[in-house]
């Protein structure tokens, strides 16, 4: 392709470019179906990139049956061998690569190759699925779920992951792309109620929890210190959550030893740990504790 | 010694019996040390057993320095080379391994035998703690804290240790020793607060905190479902508790969902761990959980 | 009736005697129809006080609607003229008296008055409620609710409340009746999350709201002060909870003023008051508040 | 006063201004004391509000003990006569009139006549009291504590009483005080745990609670309705919040039965009242509710 693309175009510049330009921005898209970029072409103008997006799902979805699903086999397998040898897209490099579904550990990757091969043999496509909105335990999960619906439910799951695959990859090449819900959410609060005020200065940190609970192992993602507010910056944002399960461990011992309230030694709570689930990726999660040395309460604020 | 003790006397045979069998019944009370016993005898008849017990730490006390310290030298090491061997008494060898000292892993062993070497060598006597008071973590950190303490510090931590020591050791000798507060408890109850009922049938699950958080392992103690009380058998009962860090984890999801509170999938709240610090070996430990999908509090109770 | 009954007799007696004696004693379990005790006297034996008043209710049900209205029409007004002139039977006499119906304020008494014509205007027969289960002001409340009701739906509450009465009265008249749910029962427990502890030697106090809220009105019913577990006497018990609105006032800055973590002058809470409503009047209520100076926490528990 | 003053003048006009003209702007800030404005305006210029403010208090600080009651005479009694009969300081007019001092109760009015006997019996001269800072009900109370007070106490006490009631005066006057903390701000937040949500659409009131708990009278300040984020605009600020006792109502019931967790007829929680007081009148009060049908807590937040 000879035509040189804009960086990032605004959707007015979309619209007022020729049909190549506009293909060349807006081909890859859709995986592998640079087609729909040049059908959507045109049917310029768009009012708006919403618009113009649910042009391009539209035109998926009005597919004969048998020609959807070749569009969704040009998906590469989550974790598959594309993704190993480096040959996806680079779009679908950048959203595995991001979990680390290109440099799995060997007993990993062999349970994501037979549920993927399990997958081809019931519906006769790859499994689909948006890497932007899971962690690789969740993934997992619902990977193993879905295999148990039926061929209807999952080509129509299959259309739904694709909508929502190419609608942040429209978000990344359009500069004024104007699309709500992005992004989620984490923050927290902690109010020390044995003094009527916002604990300041107590350490929390985040982790994600991989594996099944009970028994599942953490790895970290942030840490933080409260300010005088009982606040810290957003624990996550910018960026749709990942569905899965994490952990918030706030040091209250500390805290409370540094306070005066508990003298040294082992008070009756130390490090508190908050476990949730977060299954909304573009939600807004407040998870605030409210903790005496004694007591507390944790729960899903606004 | 060839005079046959009684099995288990009553303080009414021990204020009764020859010296020598008063002697054969309570001379491993002390460790390698059965003239407290004897010398006891002669101070006959004793009102209680806490008299008795009282007067034999007395005639302890009452040593000169030196002779404390040759008593307190008698005393195997905790996780050393006797409880490693199997040379120690059978009251000594019963209290380590209840706590696997006798069958610790090569790295934590040399753990151990370095804190004692460095005692011994700091204090010039074996560190001295009563055993069934904690557990193995707690314990490192109570050695280690112990280390910076004075040497009038330790040779007074040293006596009250053994008084703890001989009284449990007492109380297993005689049949009616009326001695209180030998043991603790730790109960819970979990509530439903967004039906205010009991939580009848949530399984939950107490494990053992080991190694320094927020990085510890855990190991599980026991399991147990609530009742239509939304209570379960004492967790913890009938011997002191270990001092030391626990977990209970309350299987919550999986309750709301048998509730029809929660849809299948993932919730908000899955496995609740409320991670706490028993520092109390005889006390009464509840840790009741009120819990809706989306909040809970948990504390200690009464 | 000349014939001597028993003071209180058993099951046993009362399947053994004579159907004139039977009669005498049971005669007035239903309003002005010892008829129900003639018949069911030749259904003996019972095998339980369970059975026997099954019997006398199913005679009762089994009656075509004229004779059944005509047995309803024998029940008194609530607050009606036979209460204030002293004319009723002695079982209405008590049941009505201990709520005051008998000695109304004018204004309530018309407002009864006017309630009781419109609802024998509407469906031929008195009013009927089991008294003992409810406060006036609820009273009056589910009166109104019920002049809205279908002729069907008031035929068949009219036995429901029926079949409460005559439960009771006749638990009141036979001595080993066993009969379970007669009474409910009220409990608090007051926890000091700040210190981990049951709050000790709380003053508090149980109200009935009477009017509607917010801008009813209270009256004390009963005082008491925690023990060294945070609890008290049941604050009810041993009668059917009346169904209304109840507030509990917890006297919390007094408390914590005496254990110093509040300073004299303004705290923040001062007396913490706790509404809720009983509609459940054999149920086993229990409302324990959990408090720091500046948090509280109040729920409907086991 | 001939001297036409600046309506509201900046403090860049004040320092700038003729003397008679600073002294007509601010000779009413002390009470029947110009002379204080009149000194001050010979340490022109200030640096801000503040450090003007602070002179004037100084002025009066560094008088001689009978100079100083002098000036504290000048002030009329709380709900004297000079506020009965409408002859005091427009100033004092506007403070004591909010309160509704000017126009008392007999009953009341003798209460406080007899208060102020008191005082100026036992000190020698009235009592001072920032008005703005309480409610009547708190004042009465601080009143009768402050009669046993020392007279150095009072003395003292009087006097910062005047540099509160003056800073307010001065911001009243100067167009760009800057002045800080002249406000406080009461708000509220309702939480639905049972659904992991804001609490939208519930009615609450802010009630005055006068007269001594448990049997205080209250009445009505502000209404709302919590808006899709559980929020309402701030129940009190732009003023310094009145010292005393408050209680906020939650229509809870109501809200409940809306979204189909109660059904119709009693719940276990109707209206719930939080009652709690205020003592920092510029203080910001958060008073959030967390709450199902069968539960809730209140603190002071952040």
């Amino acid at each position: 392709m000879t035509v040189p693309a804009f960086t990032r175009p605004t959707l007015a510049q979309l619209n007022a470019c020729d049909d190549a330009t506009f293909t060349a921005c807006l081909g890859p898209v859709f995986e592998h179906a640079p087609w729909v970029a040049e059908q959507a072409a045109r049917l310029r103008p768009f009012a708006s990139v919403e618009a113009l997006h649910g042009a391009m799902v539209g035109l998926v979805a009005a597919l004969p049956e048998a020609a959807r699903v070749a569009l969704f086999a040009g998906h590469p397998d989550l974790a598959g061998p594309a993704a190993r040898d480096g040959t996806m897209t680079a779009e679908s490099t950048g959203e595995q690569s991001a979990l680390g579904l290109d440099r799995l550990p060997d007993a990993e990757a062999q349970r994501w190759d037979a549920l993927n091969a399990a997958y081809r043999a019931r519906f006769g496509f790859p499994f689909i699925l948006c890497a932007r909105h899971y962690g690789r335990a969740a993934m997992l999960e619902v990977f193993e779920q879905r295999l148990a619906a039926s061929r209807e439910e999952e080509l129509a799951m299959a259309l739904g992951e694709i909508a929502r695959i190419t609608r942040y990859r429209i978000a990344d090449r359009v500069a004024d792309h104007g699309l709500p819900d992005l992004a989620g959410r984490l923050t927290t609060h902690v109010l020390d109620t044995s003094r009527g005020r916002p604990a300041e200065g107590m350490r929390l940190a985040l982790h994600e929890v991989s594996g099944a609970l009970p028994c599942g192992t953490t790895q970290p993602l942030v840490e933080a210190v409260t300010d005088a507010h009982g606040q810290t910056e957003p624990l996550l944002s910018g960026a749709p959550l990942r569905i899965g399960r994490y952990e918030l461990r706030f040091h209250v011992g500390e805290y409370f030893r540094r306070t005066g309230a508990v003298d040294r030694g082992f008070g009756f709570l130390d490090v508190v740990p908050v476990v949730f689930c977060i299954d909304e990726p573009t939600g807004d999660y407040h998870v605030p504790l409210t903790v005496t040395p004694f007591a507390y309460a944790a729960y899903r604020g606004q």
